[in-house]
């Protein structure tokens, strides 16, 4: 029961506006039959309200909307475990420097920095609102993200090479670390190589969801298809010259017709929500709050690099 | 055949409240049409029932149901078999410190407790049951699962960041065991830092499954068109003036009516258990009781540090 | 061709009981009416038949089935590949301990045989048939799978914790051959952990298929449904007093309500399949033999352990 | 429209026969009712066609098979992805094998040769194609798989276990390895333990494709039901006395009947070609010729063993 | 709004010829009955059209097409998530040899065009405009993959067998390097093996996707349902003598007809479109500009070799 009334996140709240249009025009129609239309126009109005109903019976769209919409949510909780995460990159690495080195911190937050970078860089690409934040290379250096000699390197590649770059500058550090010998052991070179690529990997993903997903030409379909049945819904009614109880329920509460529109409307939806997930909606992901989320992430991974004192605390205290 | 008369966990247990009421209003409706009706009202009530025959027809439940509870249920399935466990957390470290250590008990404990508690933190975050049971900070403390200047560092941190920190410490507590070289080789520092980023994995997507999965509103759609089939169903009838065996069924044993309501009304029950699966209900995943059950692993677990003794012995004695 | 006259495992012989006295019942149904009923009664009889066909036709069934068949058989081959195996664990374990050791024998023999043990306790939990074999932990320790003092120990826990009191055992025994250095290599015991820990987590999935499977209501509702479709069935019929061959066919060769009703419930009977496959059904899947399969594969893995001699004559003879 | 005409691989001829046979019966039927019966058999002609009618459009069929064949597709597909290669096995191993050792080339050719032969004796379980190249050991023998005195030891075996005693010779081989120091690292002996048990688990995979597939009897029940569709469309037709075009249309141009049935043949067939893929049909998977590649493969991985003069030729002129 | 309005690539651009042609022959036919033909030819015609209404209302193709069309998009999205690339093999190969080596950068480099090389042979294979790219394996030398001593040593072997020996190549190199020590660490070997062999794996499940992929059959068998369709709904109109305001719509704008047969030959152009993603067409995957990118990529991870000055600048400078 309480699922039927609430208002946040709901139903009614992501139809209102459209509800109320549907109603007003609906109604007016209804209105102009009863009193504007003469005989003779009554009955053509009569036959293209049959000619509507037969439209609005004969196209399969629920079956249409079943397919569409299973088949994108499918492909959108497969994209929400795998977005790129930068806990398990930075933290590994902060874990495997050598504690005491001259350079350690510089590298630690060089590095998480770098990270960063090429999360924002990513998703810069296929998330509006994210591009919006930092919509030039010069944003992102304000952000404390990038130094201004860093900016000059990546301002000469297109934009959808410069997460390659920055992973580039996180290679050859690894190999820096590696040669100054400040790994706490050999295999880790190879294990933060490893989480690196994973990294890379699930970063080309998510960038291959925005980009190859259903194709646009058939969510424009099935839109269409759905914004017709709309239309043709709205003429659609069974008319008789009885005054019947019926006839006045047809005419002036549409409950039927106003209940499948919806109904397809919000499969719909759901359907586009989930082709497209990094909108402004209020049910998309939120790309800015999981950044900032991700920058805190990494404050507390940097942390673990020079906190010797309060562990050995924790431990003694227990 | 006893799958049909088994009572616990069975349908009927499920419906048979809603049931009578159905059958209570349904009969109340055909008794008021027999026997208080006029026939001028019953004209109008008959062109109602018709209305309403047609509106149960005409709304494509079944696929709709079928879409939406299959979906959940693959997401189910999928939650049921990553849910995050300690066992392989807890007993990999265990097995991978030093035996005879000074502090390896106290360790070794502290190690545990801390899985123990990120993983009660994080499903307090989505399990109302769980959160009951803790409320706060300080149940967890009288729980023996947190100590006192442990649940200070917590509160300052918003809720849902307490099982990052509590990941923190537990990240430290590694590094002090490879500083002290009481890991049994250069490996274990590597490999429980993989198991507790795989640990922390699992943490995030159960918290992503029950904040990202299908979108309330659809929920709410779905639950909308069910009831309102149920309302209709109600009305929904062929009336004739003729006292046919038919009409008798129809007026008084509601057979088809009935089955379809309450067919379409556990179709959806399941996929809302499915879309929440966290909850008191019956069929939910008892997530104390699973808390008990790590609590208990983790103990059996511990145990497996200091006991070279029994091993020998029942090497020994095969 | 062949497809359609195989007996073996073939649809006539899950059915040909049911089909005799589905065809009896409708047959009798017809001489009644034929030959008992004056024309009164035919005309009610006729009116229920009529009802009974606008419900048969009414229910969506082959909706509902497809959903419900689909998401289990689904379910069903996931687990079929994940169910888990012996051979790794036992061979792994054989293959890194030491040759010519004291012990050796004896304790990869022993860890061989736990192994075996948590198998068994495992599917004891949910497969009826193996419980049937081993219905108490005596009779474990009579097929020598258990010894005295072991099932001593079992017998305190309750039954769902038992394999986890062999698991420690098991990780007690790696701990003991890693203090005694009678692993070839320190790796050796990292990966005999793993192998263990990915063992126990299969035993967990297959405990969870078991337990957390297709809610036991909604398969109680899908098989009512399909039931009471087929008492409508048997009375389905559109009835004339004509003498058409028609009429003929309908009242004494019931084609398509037979069809329809054997096809909904074999599609019933698979679903059911898969959502309890431990059962005694033929297509069931064969818990006992496949653990006598597991005895005889742990049998041939130690083997391994001692077999210098025939391996370098292969090798010389080749 | 190519996609039209193509005759190769196509519909056309998967079904060019049966068509023809179809359409004879179909049209010997319209010339027997228009020629043959007289007008109180057409009378019974048309009562019998109408029942027909009623028949084919109340089966639903199109659901049946969609979800019949969508279930195996994605099984097969599974299956394609998943067959046990023996390239990563073979070459892993040569790749591991320290060179200029005595046995050196007749260790590395003999563990080929093995793997090799258990992929062989794991297809002959399942696809009778190759069962018929290789129909006993001895045929195997004669290939060079199998040496005799390897025959006499697996014929004291049942079919099923014998690629495990292969395994187990395999697994052998790689203890005589380690133990004569011919690994390049200590290392290798774990990675080809795990890489012939990956191997083993694919090749069990495939088994329990072929033995645990979709049952039998639900093929079968799918199989009468489109068979059975067939022929009621035979006689399914409307037929009037009027001459009209309609109905010359139907009696001798039957396009709905044909179309609808041989659409849902089709489907039949992919659906049981999915569930038995190894058969002798066209679009079956070819094992004997994947044999044939997987010998080529094996050739050119021993090939590895000892070519160092090739390699510094190929990057000195580079 | 914005989706029903854009036109790049959208649903118009891709149907607008087909559109035209279909309503210029739909117009044609009816001018042809309402001023050609004479009474009694009109009644013939309306009598095919009644047939053709039946025809299509009779089809399932909305189904059909549901279950092709997702089951072929559920596999594309599969292939799109696992091409083969070359990132990671190449970068961790450059990031594990020495520095400072001899002949390290000719064999960094070497190793780099063979990969490269690996995956323009796979995709040659598959993917027809890169064939008409690469012809034959001297356009293959003029573009540097590939010097001539080599294609003399890969034209005596057949296409699809051409990876598998540049993945020889490759193996021979890892072999090279670890016999000369210019690994950083001995691990190395295996990890560059390991890599290597997931490259062949991604490369042979695309080829097998190609090649082992929806039946050519079906799709044919699906595109001849829906060309039918169109056919028929050409004709298929309910014909009255009455000139009412619905007749005149259903002869001179058949919306419906149209609609219908636009959504499902858009839907078939998509499931076609998934079975084979490696063409010309504007939705699929563009492999010539991938292959760019890759090219493009390995110089990046070629940089990687020889930049030691850069690094020590970057984390210098920060």
């Amino acid at each position: 029961m309480k699922t039927l009334l609430r208002w946040k996140g709901s139903t009614y709240r992501l139809i209102w506006k459209e509800f109320l249009i549907y109603m007003v025009v609906y109604l007016t129609i209804s209105l102009i039959y009863d009193f504007v239309l003469d005989d003779d126009s009554k009955k053509g109005f009569e036959d293209i309200a049959a000619y509507c109903s037969t439209y609005t019976s004969a196209l399969p769209i629920i079956l249409l909307l079943g397919f569409f919409t299973s088949t994108s949510m499918q492909r959108w909780f497969s994209l929400v475990t795998s977005m790129p995460g930068t806990s398990k990159v930075i933290a590994n690495f902060v874990m495997s420097i050598k504690e005491n080195q001259k350079e350690g911190h510089q590298i630690v937050h060089q590095y998480a920095r770098w990270v960063l970078l090429g999360w924002a860089l990513t998703f810069r690409l296929i998330c509006k609102p994210l591009k919006r934040v930092f919509p030039d290379l010069l944003s992102l250096e304000n952000a404390g993200l990038l130094q201004s000699h860093e900016r000059l390197q990546l301002e000469i590649c297109p934009a959808s090479n410069q997460p390659l770059v920055v992973l580039q500058w996180k290679l050859t550090l690894l190999k820096f670390c590696n040669r100054n010998g400040i790994f706490m052991d050999i295999s880790d070179y190879g294990r933060n190589q490893d989480l690196l690529m994973s990294f890379k990997k699930s970063c080309g993903d998510t960038i291959k969801f925005a980009a190859k997903n259903i194709p646009f030409a058939l969510i424009q379909a099935v839109t269409i298809t759905v914004y017709s049945f709309g239309l043709a819904s709205l003429m659609a009614r069974q008319l008789t010259d009885k005054h019947t109880p019926t006839s006045f329920i047809i005419k002036y509460f549409p409950v039927l017709n106003t209940f499948q529109y919806f109904l397809y409307y919000l499969w719909l939806k759901f359907g586009r929500l989930a082709a497209y997930p990094f909108g402004d909606d209020e049910n998309d992901i939120d790309i800015k709050r999981l950044f900032q989320a991700h920058i805190e992430g990494a404050v507390r991974w940097l942390s673990l690099y020079s906190s010797p004192g309060s562990t050995e605390q924790l431990v003694s205290m227990s």
